[in-house]
């Protein structure tokens, strides 16, 4: 027989009856019933119910057990009588009477127990992280993580990627976020850092002639602690394609992430149409570019209807430049008491307040109520309820002002409204497409014009588009938002160099400190780049989004607390003076 | 039509004469024949033969496009001339047309051919490595490895296994290497460290409850420069098992392994059966710990037929303690032209000389010859050839004194006989594990005791073993060669914290120390650790193998130059002052 095992503890059935077994597992849970031992035993893969009855050579062993030591016991399988039978357990017909027994691992005291559901601070959950991750709960996200990654690998190998791996210490790129740098010891006094992702290599792979990329890439970015990111590095799903226009890159894409979303998502629908969402759509209908359209709630535009209206405040503010009036529709929300904690929450967050007029029964029929409806009269309070296509018991806020001044709070509005009217449907996976980014924001103190986002980007209309207003020039830049989350970005990226530095040079940079910066990829540029495209998607993000969960420590084997520390490994610690001099450094004493 | 292609440079065929199609790719080469340009337009797939007469609306922009220019063109499919088909290429029976053209990137003059087989200097090519990667056999290398890491995978999850990530931000991990350090921000003046490989991870991974693991996992070692090695990282398949012996390690990895060189040796044979040798009968039989078994020559101790020899030399030597005689037989290499040439090469390897006896045609039948053979007379000449199983045209090497003086050479010496007489069968894998490995060895000139290899082994026999000589102690670790190669290293592991305690104090650890070096896995063995152990492969090195080459740059992407840096990328490089200002360094300035 094996030295520790002949099954798992998931593998026993009545079919095995009569059968002299070997199991090695951990004591999930003992007790004592009656002068007879009953153990459950776990392993990855199941539990198996023990037994010890003082008759067996090795009770006085088996009594000595406790929780979560690793043994290994020899046994016979009996079945259950049939008032016993669990039929939750796959070995729930049968149970093992325990003739020998070995401890293969004894416990400690236990600082946190594995079996049942008790909550532990997350500073001893990490410490003791090897028994946090004993409990269920984590086996299952821990699993549900690598069985996702699996699946990308094979879907993207299904549609012709081959995954590629780029390096891991390498030079500086400048991604927006700060690099981890990694000093030389052969270089002393130069260092390199680590990738924040590999966007340049990818690039680069493509200058190469290698046709579909993709990476299960870690990318390091060293940021200050948040609770839904790591402060040190991620796992994204990292692709780039040549000859693509950007629709190739979706087709691509969304069948590898509907299709992890189908397998993973516990049978939640799963949307299969992903709308494409201008930028500028987003921002006016949602608030945001990563809009939860699980909500059915879009924000309309109804400054017309406020323009030298009875309501003076929004009909002032409508003569100032660049202002607009912005209704959030609210079906369901018809009553005083609803409209009046809404206006509540604006002034938590730190508006005013929001205007509201919401539609009940009236003495004729439908009437519209609230002060606003007063104010601006019967006939702007119906073309905007018909603009809005309302009815009876419905409500509608009313934001006004810059957009950037109110659009984070109109946005978190549209979220609060959609879930206390019940209008957002929790259970399901809602993707979609924001596209037509802009190339270029300025700067709203000082006005300097800078990208917005990816620099690499192809603008839209290609040299021609930056003779203009930069403000004005879109990028074939996209985002994929699901459920509220940013999932994927990517781009059509800019492989003309003249056109690179026509770019970079409306953001203020000199052909100079491109090609320092990004003197790598702008030189590959130089020799037959082909156009291409691609994206990058979040794994953790992914996972949680399919665990549901908030908590990204919650899908990573062996993550930093929120300090960037390991308390388990004892991360970061002191450098010996040795490892110092040979990198050439010394460590500035901190006050 | 799509905006860059109808059809890769891989899929005309006959069938598509007639069509109208848009390729896109790179001008592989490019000829004038009687003022028609034909252009070998090359993509990731393969090549198709276009071409542009003077009548094409387009002869002028075609006749201006060079070598590496990625271009787009529109053609019709016409079939080639019967005796202009080419059945070596896929499209070999078609040329297209050329009707419409775009220049998707033009290319300066290049640096680096792509088409043709010039050599360049390592520098040249890695400094436009994206040039370099385009050549047919870079494609093929990287096609290769990315191929055996995915057929790996599917194999290791087809055995049961999952892939879980690990720490790449992490404790120092002392595994004999130097650590890449990383300054924290967050603390400053102390320091992550990269990973040089997951040891510790894999084991806590058992210890949290999960089966088993695997990753193709990113180790780093801050190495001196060798040509075969990465001076940064390298990937290695990491493997991990509970509940298992040193057998199911074997079971477990062979087939993965024989399944990847079936899969990717281009049809050399494979040998199925993997002797398992133990590591005092290699360094006897081979004088080395990664045989090359395709050389049939093993090595045997003659000590007893020169022990009062007349050979005086060897008749001395033995008078001492720890001495022998050590026979290299030579089947086939009985002449005194070849046993010179060995005997000049011992002595170019910084030994007196190699003693040799050859067999050849003599008047009375065969004879031994040699000045060897003279001095100890015929009678033990005879025994040794029988004990070596010679005869007539064979000769043997001797090499005498304490085994450590001249198993390197000896090793060295095997291997070129097995090649000067073809002996080794070049165009096949064999494989050996090498077993029992010593736990210990003692510093030549300190004799302290240390750790020979991994000390996070299993001693076989446990606690007991630790009470007598430690030199004697071996332990539950292997290596798995290929063609003499190293190829997997591991162990099964010591979960026993007080076996792990004793271990350590063997070599000199007290527990405060072992506690402070390896403190995360040394708690978590208080907790129930399962007996576990598994592996870790070489991906580069097996790579090599079945690209058949010897240079470790010819399978990454992006490799670093030997003196760790990335001239493409420009790492290491400086630091600005805000970036060490923020980790609390200095630079100490170099003389």
């Amino acid at each position: 027989m094996h030295a520790y095992r002949s099954h798992t503890c998931a593998e026993l059935t009545k079919a095995n009856v009569g059968d002299t077994v070997r199991l090695a597992g951990w004591v999930h849970r003992i007790r004592d019933h009656g002068g007879v031992l009953f153990i459950d035993l776990r392993d990855h893969y199941g539990v198996t119910q023990v037994l010890c009855d003082p008759d067996s050579p090795v009770f006085k062993q088996v009594e000595k057990v406790r929780s979560e030591w690793c043994i290994r016991i020899d046994g016979n399988v009996k079945a259950r009588d049939e008032s016993l039978v669990n039929p939750k357990l796959p070995t729930g017909e049968i149970e093992v009477f325990i003739r020998d027994m070995e401890v293969l691992g004894a416990a400690d005291e236990l600082p946190l127990m594995v079996f049942g559901d008790q909550d532990y601070p997350e500073e001893t959950r990490l410490r003791y992280r090897y028994l946090d991750l004993r409990r269920d709960a984590m086996q299952r996200n821990m699993v549900l993580r690598s069985d996702v990654v699996a699946s990308i690998r094979k879907r993207m190998w299904g549609q012709g990627f081959r995954e590629f791996q780029t390096p891991i210490i390498t030079a500086s790129s400048p991604e927006g976020a700060r690099d981890f740098l990694v000093p030389s010891r052969l270089h002393p006094g130069k260092f390199y850092a680590l990738p924040q992702a590999p966007q340049q290599f990818k690039q680069l792979i493509m200058v190469s002639g290698f046709d579909k990329y993709f990476q299960i890439a870690p990318c390091f970015r060293d940021e200050d602690p948040r609770a839904d990111r790591s402060p040190t590095d991620f796992y994204q799903l990292d692709m780039e394609m040549s000859f693509v226009t950007q629709q190739d890159v979706f087709d691509t894409i969304q069948p590898v992430i509907e299709g992890v979303f189908e397998e993973f998502g516990g049978g939640r629908p799963v949307d299969k149409h992903w709308p494409q969402i201008s930028y500028a759509d987003a921002a006016l209908w949602y608030g945001t570019d990563k809009p939860d359209l699980r909500n059915p709630i879009k924000m309309q535009i109804v400054s017309d209807h406020f323009r030298g209206s009875g309501f003076a405040i929004f009909a002032k503010l409508l003569e100032q430049d660049g202002t607009e009036i912005r209704a959030i529709p609210a079906p369901g929300g018809g009553s005083r008491k609803f409209c009046d904690r809404m206006n509540a929450f604006a002034q938590k967050e730190g508006l005013p307040g929001m205007g509201y007029i919401f539609w009940r029964d009236g003495e004729d029929g439908m009437e519209a109520a609230g002060p606003l409806a007063k104010n601006i009269g019967p006939e702007r309070t119906e073309a905007i309820r018909q603009q809005l296509g309302l009815g009876k018991g419905d409500a509608a806020f009313f934001l006004g002002g810059k957009p950037a001044s109110f659009e984070r709070v109109a946005a978190k509005a549209r979220v609060t409204i959609g879930e206390e009217l019940n209008l957002t449907d929790k259970d399901r996976f809602a993707f979609c497409w924001i596209v037509d980014f802009p190339m270029y924001e300025a700067d709203e103190e000082t006005g300097a014009v800078d990208f917005s986002h990816n620099p690499f980007s192809m603008p839209q209309g290609g040299m021609d588009a930056l003779s203009g207003d930069p403000l004005g020039v879109l990028g074939y830049q996209y985002d994929l938002a699901c459920n509220g989350y940013e999932l994927v970005s990517g781009a059509i990226r800019n492989h003309k160099p003249e056109i690179m530095f026509k770019a970079f040079e409306l953001a203020g940079y000199g052909e100079d400190e491109v090609r320092k910066r990004f003197g790598g990829m702008v030189n590959a540029f130089r020799f037959g780049a082909p156009p291409h495209g691609g994206c990058a998607a979040g794994i953790d993000r992914m996972v949680m989004l399919l665990a549901d969960t908030a908590n990204i420590r919650e899908v990573i084997m062996f993550p930093m607390n929120q300090r960037a520390e390991d308390l388990m490994m004892n991360a970061p610690s002191d450098p010996t003076s040795d490892q110092l001099m040979e990198l050439g450094l010394r460590v500035i004493p901190q006050d």
